[in-house]
């Protein structure tokens, strides 16, 4: 990272934890200077980034100012509930019609789970393809199947490491994207009736998943900006037979919580006394708008209980369908159903990866992303304080690519949905995100597409709609 | 297919069904050019084919022979038993240990499942790989993953229409290798504790995802040639609660079995007078040596009871993880299923194939393939005949890359395969291909790598191996 970026970065955390309030003047140019011992010119370019982030704004005259959305003119939503419940997971079917109710490519497609395929360096991977077929010895087309590459291992343990996380390679299993991972962590710790501590909201596909596999949810309330109540999910560990946890520590998907360090430390902890395995779906690490990694709860793993997912899809290489799991003390058991049901990713894919990852420049490409989804949140937030009433709350995460939004008691997601489709819209209505189809209220947002004279359109026809509940 | 193409073929099939027998001699290329009406230049053409793939000899100036191993010195198996048996699966630790112990990349690959990734057009289909990425559109990266790539399935629906299968394009479901769709049908059609009617012997994969999935196998004995035992099918589906079978109706691995076309329909008729459905594992089909297509039992399915999965796996593109299933009634939960639990195969092998089935030649190359293997089958026969005990009796299968040795009573394959595996060589041994862990004198051998006098001294070896017992 350049000077200009790490002081812009630091600028930006002091406006997102409130020390620079809204509205508040920057420090000058030439005060910035001294204090953070960089030339003029180091903050004159950290301040154009800001800028261009949407966080400050420059006035005539008179230097840059903390920008007016920064004050969050929509509330942060509640924490979401204070009991755990245990649920019969059935929404497989609503999940299912509501996907292909919203999968219309002609949509503003707010209710998508993916970004925009523009925002990743496709061209870029391609010639990666090109290069790693031509380099991949005829062998490989067969051996690497069954045994995995070990050149994408290795390039996945270098970035644990340099992410806080010693792995040995034995623990990498390569899969089918980070949804196949999860998949098998669950068969491999769980038999049909078994209890799975989730969080409420979760990503729907764990629901699915959960039902797929007659395995019992039991919600654990995630606070919008801290994650989940670890008071609760020790309160459901002691008196429940919980046979494992499946939670997102970094970026949840759909509130955006990132648990602080010390909360992962915690959370190991209490995990590792009642020696219940946690299934960590960290597929939005990358996605930290800060450029600083984000610490897993597989770094406090000194006991393999912890089966650690991750995914290209989201960062780098969507459709690829390439991700992994490092398996703790379950890797051979993961290895094994792996074999039994796909055998293994595709080769071409996973050496393209492979690839890129060594000559690409991932990292330069993940800086670019991250700038653009930041900005992209941005003009969401902005947008919906024009267009929202002024009730409705909404969650302000420091990375990923989705805002989670809370309206007025009386708005029902479902009916909005159906309202929005007839206007080519989409969005992900809250009961979707909830075993106990709780959320009614709410609707988890996608910002991960170019923002667009259309896309704000769109968010002042959902404000006419939201108005008439 | 070209003219002397043909006629090698009729000939091959007189020789294969003992019209001309062993020793006897060809019609002279004078005599088959009359009588079939075609050019002396094409009969030659005809011999010099069919003494590349070893069904016949020159014998200077006397003209051309049928080859002596044509006359099959070891004899066929027995019929492999008369009764079905219901048995628990657990045998998956078995066939981990095996596959583990005769993986190294050094020995002589007879346990092999697949065949040489040499035999394959890897460098056209990297070629098919750049031309599908260049042309592939940024929205394709993610719109493919949960649509599935409409291309593919238009050119699998052409492959089948040709075959003699009438499909609808969103019959067809593309999976990340036949090995996903034979899962993603099982889960679709059973419960666990549910009987499941198998071949004995059955590939071991079969039986691995049975007891993965806590079913019971119903073994229904096979001929070495003919296929399944309609009779004790029959009976076993009126006294028995079988919910699906799964059966190869081609190229039955391990045997090499292929039903007939009227027992493909009678098997068919059977199946619907039930209401069982068929999970019809076809991966096999495009390598009969004939160049005949081998019409499925799919073919006949006027009800939606036949889920049939195919593959690119065997005969053209190992490794890039790209097979499907034509679903019949059965299609949409296939397909949510696949949603759950990996969303989609690799778009960027898909694609490639896709361009690869479009532009690149795959019948040519299939013909060619087909004749490596009919060549590599010759050699492995005749040296088991020079090598093997004479009461050694082995399949002759026409098409595919194994072959079924049933040894004296006496020996023991599993330790065979200790013993083998000590000098360098692997096998697959009997007991793994058996829920009830019966053919403990038999293996299976893969003949699907170019034959080598390595390969002439592996077979030497085990059959002084085989001589110990």
């Amino acid at each position: 990272m350049k000077r200009y970026e790490r002081l812009a970065d630091e600028i930006a955390n002091l406006i997102r934890t409130g020390v620079l309030k809204a509205g508040e003047k920057v420090p000058s140019v030439r005060h910035a200077s001294r204090t953070y011992t960089v030339s003029p010119s180091t903050v004159f370019q950290a301040y154009y980034l800001l800028e261009d982030k949407g966080l400050i704004i420059a006035r005539a005259r008179s230097g840059y100012y903390v920008r007016e959305h920064a004050k969050r003119p929509l509330h942060e939503p509640e924490i979401t509930g204070h009991k755990a419940e245990t649920t019969e997971v059935d929404v497989s079917e609503l999940v299912f019609s509501i996907l292909n109710s919203i999968k219309d490519p002609a949509t503003t497609p707010f209710g998508s789970a993916f970004p925009s395929p523009q925002l990743f360096p496709l061209p870029r991977l391609a010639r990666s393809m090109t290069h790693a077929l031509r380099h991949l010895s005829t062998q490989a087309a067969i051996a690497d199947m069954t045994a995995g590459s070990n050149e994408l291992r290795r390039q996945i343990a270098l970035r644990y490491r340099v992410n806080g996380t010693r792995l040995p390679l034995e623990e990498l299993v390569i899969t089918n994207g980070a949804m196949e991972a999860l998949n098998l962590c669950l068969q491999s710790t769980t038999s049909p009736g078994d209890l799975v501590a989730i969080e409420a909201p979760a990503f729907y596909a764990t629901l699915q998943v959960l039902e797929r596999l007659k395995l019992k949810a039991v919600e654990i309330p995630v606070h919008p900006r801290e994650g989940v109540d670890l008071d609760v999910l020790e309160h459901s560990l002691s008196h429940l037979p919980i046979k494992v946890c499946w939670l997102m520590s970094s970026l949840q998907n759909p509130l955006g919580a990132s648990m602080s360090f010390e909360k992962k430390q915690a959370l190991y902890t209490l995990l590792k006394q009642h020696q219940v395995p946690l299934i960590e779906d960290d597929v939005y690490a990358e996605l930290n708008f800060s450029n600083q990694p984000l610490r897993a709860v597989k770094s406090f793993d000194d006991d393999g209980l912890v089966m650690h997912c991750g995914s290209f899809s989201k960062c780098l290489a969507p459709g690829y369908r390439v991700g992994w799991v490092a398996g703790g003390r379950f890797t051979e058991a993961i290895d094994r159903l792996k074999l039994m049901t796909t055998i293994s990713p595709s080769v071409p894919a996973v050496a393209a990866i492979a690839d890129y990852l060594q000559h690409g420049g991932y990292d330069r490409h993940l800086r670019k992303l991250r700038h653009a989804l930041e900005t992209q949140q941005s003009a969401m937030l902005d947008s919906a304080a024009r267009h929202f009433p002024s009730e409705t709350r909404v969650t302000r995460p420091t990375g990923g690519y989705f805002l989670w939004f809370e309206f007025p008691e009386r708005v029902d997601t479902l009916q909005l949905l159906r309202m929005a489709i007839a206007q080519g819209i989409s969005l992900a209505p809250g009961p979707i995100f909830s075993a106990s189809q709780r959320f009614g209220n709410c609707a988890r947002l996608n910002y991960g597409h170019p923002w667009t004279a259309e896309s704000e359109k769109a968010m002042e026809t959902l404000g006419c709609m939201i108005d008439t509940f």
